[in-house]
C-alpha cells in the first residue's frame, strides 16, 4: 500500500425533504450573500428552486440566481457566475443540481479568488489556494461531484474539456434527497449508474498490490450498483433503489475506496473527447469507451480482470485459463451496460469511426505516454476508440 | 433506507514515516500550546515520543506531557490534564497511542472548555457543545477513535465504563503508520482485530431493510480482516497487512459504513461490564461475547445471519434450512477469533461464572428493555453471558 491523505471534510445531509434544511445549513457555513446556481428548467419547473428560495428565504439569505448550466458546463457561464460574485460580493455558492451545475460552482468558487483567468486551473497553469464556500442540493447520483475535490469544465472555444482539482474544492456540505432523482429519464439514470461505476474502475485497475481493503470497497459499491441499477430502470420511484444508488455514488468518489493504490482515469480521459466532440452523456461515453479499455489492457494483468469477474459478476474461475474468465468479466460489464439501456459502440452513441484521428489529435497525447494501470501510446488510444467503434456482446 | 448525516472532516495522513510530520500538522490545525498527550512506556522506550517531540520543536510549538493512559482510560487522569491545559493555557491536544489515549484526549478536550464536571456528557447528564482540537498519532489499530466522535473512559469510582459522542470530538487530524504498530503483542493485535470486526458487526445487525450499500462496505471490511489478520499474527512486520488493517479499522468507525440504518451496540454495553469488572482487554471481552450475543439473537433474523454466513464466510447456503447456514456463520466467527489467539469463554478470559448476577445487576437494565437489532430484557442479557461462559467450537 502506499502513503495517502485522505480528507473528505463535507457534511452529508442525508433523505427525504433534506432540502428544506439548506438555508439553515448556508448558515451553519458562513454563507449570508448566496448565488444560487442551477441548470435547465426541470429544477424549476419541478417546484425545487422554488422551495429552496422558501428555506435561503426563511434563513435571512440574501440571493442572487444563475440559472442555465448545461451538461459538460462551459466557461463561459462561469466567467457570468463570477462577475456576478464579485459585482454584489456573494460569499457562497448552493448548487442546486447535478455534477454539471456542481463543477460550474465550485469553477466559480476558485475563480472568485483568483486575480488571473480561471481557466489557468483546468490547463494546468496554476494551482488553487482559495475558494468561496460551496454547498450542494444533489439532483443526479453520478459524478460524484457532491463529495469531491474535482471540477470538470469545457471550454467553448475548440471545445476543450479540461478538469482541476483542490482540497478547497469539496463541498461545505451536500444535501441528498434520493427522491430529487426519480423525475429523471432512465437514460439518464442510466448514464448516472455507469458514470459510479466508472469511478470505481478508474481506481480499482492499479498496479499497487495489497489493497486488499480498496479492492473489497470498490468490489462493494460495483456489486450495489448490479443490484440496484436494473430496479431503478423498472420502478423510477422506487426510493430505496435511489437511495442505495445516491450514497453509492458518493462514496465512490470520496476517494475512500481509491486511497493507498495508484488509479488510471485514461478512460475518463479518452471519452471526454467524445463528449466534446459529440455534446454527448459523459456516461454514456463512458459506457463505449471504459469496456474498450478494458479490452484492450487486460493482457497486462489478465488476474485482476479475473479477480473482477469472479467477486463483481460472479464468473466461475477458470484456473486453467484465468484469461477467460477475465474476457467473461468484461463481456458482463457491457451485457449489464446494455441491459441498462447505454449504448456500447459509436454507432449507438452517435460518434463516428471516420473521427478517430482527430478524437486521437485532440487528446494530445502525441508521441508521449500516459500514465496508468497500462502506458499508453498514441496507437493505444487509435485503437481503443476502434474497439469502442465496432463492439458487440 | 433511512435519513442520516455523516460528517467526517479528519485528515488522515496515511503511512510511512508521518509522524515526523505531527508538529505541522498540529500548526496547521491552530495549536500552539499543546498537551502531549500518550500512554505506557512503549511510546517512550521505542524512541516515538522523542521523535514527536522533535517534530513539535520544529514546527516552533510549546507543549506539556501528560503520560501514563492505562487500557480503559480512568477519569483521574482526564481531571488531571483538563486541570494541566486550563493552567497552562494549552489550545490543542496531541494523542500518540490507540484508543484509550485518544479517547482520553477527547475527554480532556470537551472538559477543559466545559464548567462542570466532564463526567456529565459520559453519564448522559450534558451534551458536547465545543472541545478543544485533538489530533492523534496512532499507535494501535482497533479501536477506532482515530476516526470516530466517540470516547469511552472508565470511572474509577465503581469501575463504570461509559461512553460520550460528539461531532467536536472528532480528531482535526490523524497519523496514521502502520509501521508503528508492529511492535505490538501478537494478543493484542488480535485483539483489535477483533474490535474492528465488532464495530461492522454492530452496525451489520439492522432491522433496517434496503440498505445493501452499507451492508456490502460492512462485507468489505469484514472481508478483509478474515484475510489480513492471520497474516500479521504469522509475521508481526507484514507492513502491507499492517496497512489494510489499519485502514479497515477507521473505514469501520467513522461510521460510512453504518449510516441508513438502525444500528445495534448491545454487544459493545455487555462487553464493557467484563473489562471493567476483570480490566480485561475490550476486543478480548468483545471475542467472548460478540458470538454469543449471535447465538441468542439469531432467531430474531435467520435469514440475515445465514447472508453473513454466506458473504463474509464463504459458507454454502442450505436452502432448505437457512438457519443451519446461520448459525455456521456463527460458528466460522468463533473459529476464526480462536485461530488468532482469542479466547472464546469465560475461562479462556479470566472470568466467572458465578459474578453473572453482577454483570447484570451493573449493566443496569433492571425491568427495562435495551433496543437495537432484537430487544433485550434482563434475562436476555443473563442468557448471553451464560453461552459466553460455556462456548466452545
Amino acid at each position: 500500500m502506499e502513503n495517502f491523505e485522505f480528507y473528505s471534510p463535507t457534511e452529508f445531509v442525508f433523505g427525504k425533504d433534506r432540502e428544506n434544511d439548506c438555508g439553515q445549513y448556508v448558515r451553519k457555513y458562513g454563507g449570508s450573500h448566496v448565488l444560487l446556481h442551477y441548470g435547465g428548467g426541470s429544477a424549476v419547473r419541478s417546484g425545487l428552486i422554488a422551495r429552496i428560495k422558501t428555506s435561503l428565504h426563511a434563513a435571512g439569505l440574501e440571493f442572487e440566481e444563475l440559472g442555465g448550466v448545461q451538461p459538460n458546463p462551459r466557461d463561459t457561464l462561469v466567467y457570468e457566475g463570477i462577475r456576478i460574485c464579485r459585482e454584489k460580493q456573494l460569499d457562497f455558492i448552493l448548487a442546486v443540481g447535478g455534477g454539471s451545475v456542481i463543477d460550474s460552482a465550485k469553477a466559480i468558487a476558485a475563480g472568485v479568488l483568483y486575480d488571473g483567468d480561471f481557466w489557468d486551473f483546468y490547463c494546468g497553469k496554476a494551482e488553487i489556494t482559495a475558494a468561496l464556500p460551496v454547498g450542494t442540493v444533489q439532483t443526479i447520483s453520478a459524478a460524484g461531484s457532491e463529495g469531491s475535490g474535482d471540477s470538470v469544465i469545457t471550454k467553448t472555444d475548440g471545445m476543450l474539456k479540461r478538469g482541476a482539482g483542490s482540497p478547497y474544492l469539496r463541498p461545505r456540505f451536500s444535501i441528498q434527497n434520493p427522491a430529487l432523482t426519480e423525475t429523471l429519464p432512465a437514460y439518464q439514470t442510466a448514464c448516472g449508474a455507469t458514470d459510479i461505476m466508472a469511478h470505481v474502475f478508474e481506481r480499482y485497475f492499479t498496479n499497487t498490490q495489497e489493497v486488499e481493503i480498496t479492492d473489497r470497497l470498490c468490489e462493494a459499491v460495483l456489486l450495489t450498483m448490479l443490484k440496484e441499477t436494473p430496479r431503478v430502470i423498472a420502478d423510477p420511484h422506487n426510493y430505496d433503489a435511489r437511495a442505495n444508488i445516491m450514497w453509492a455514488g458518493t462514496v465512490a468518489h470520496t476517494n475512500i475506496v481509491g486511497v493507498g493504490r495508484q488509479q488510471d482515469w485514461n478512460s475518463h480521459g479518452i471519452e471526454h473527447e467524445l463528449s466534446a466532440l459529440y455534446d454527448v452523456a459523459h456516461g454514456a461515453g463512458l459506457a463505449v469507451i471504459m469496456p474498450a479499455w478494458m479490452e484492450h489492457v487486460m493482457p497486462h494483468n489478465p488476474m485482476r480482470f479475473a479477480q473482477m469477474a469472479t467477486r463483481v459478476f460472479g464468473c466461475e474461475m477458470d484456473f486453467a485459463h484465468p484469461e477467460r474468465t477475465a474476457a467473461e468479466g468484461i463481456r458482463c460489464f457491457r451485457q449489464f451496460l446494455r441491459s441498462i439501456g447505454m449504448p456500447i459502440n459509436f454507432a449507438e452513441l452517435g460518434a463516428k469511426e471516420a473521427d478517430i484521428p482527430a478524437l486521437v489529435e485532440k487528446f494530445g497525447i502525441g508521441d508521449g505516454v500516459r500514465g496508468g494501470f497500462m502506458e499508453l501510446r498514441a496507437d493505444d488510444i487509435t485503437a481503443i476508440y476502434k474497439i469502442a467503434a465496432h463492439a458487440e456482446i
